[in-house]
């Protein structure tokens, strides 16, 4: 099993546009067969601070994720909201209780 | 390495209070020597729900958090705050990268 904690650092004056624009990329994730959690939280301190808490099935579900059109195309549109990259953090569970 | 997700669903009339009251915790959390992220998040679609996305060194660190006054006193006044039980997840991951 797969845990990615992404971290996204958005212009203030983007957040409304990145919160609509990132829709459906969170909906065709949810879709996917190996994913089990995929949800965007925010920040309580620091309106432009996100984090999205993602939970995959196995290494082979980020891969198929990563090369997914909804992935590829909000990386390419990603850069009108990100201040900074987008920080990703992936951790190999080897047990979840 | 431990990581910890920690899903609060929290009665709208105590949002401000929950947000007040957990901050202490919060704090001695990101200060105790096993920790490595101790951070609160809100949905960004149902401002009641909430994530704490927790790092920790190991289980002994765990543990530890688990009986700090804070976290004891926290667990006193929480019934407050809350609709549902916390629901707690915890990865016992092998490689973060």
């Amino acid at each position: 099993m797969i845990v990615i904690h992404a971290y996204f650092d958005i212009k203030p004056e983007k957040r409304e546009r990145f919160l609509e624009q990132i829709q459906p990329l969170i909906k065709s994730s949810k879709a996917e067969e190996g994913n089990i959690t995929y949800h965007l939280y925010e920040d309580t301190k620091i309106p432009t601070k996100f984090i999205m808490v993602e939970e995959w099935k196995d290494e082979a579900a980020v891969e198929f994720h990563n090369n997914t059109d909804e992935f590829i195309h909000f990386g390419s549109i990603s850069s009108e909201f990100f201040v900074n990259p987008v920080k990703v953090y992936q951790f190999a569970v080897s047990k979840k209780n």
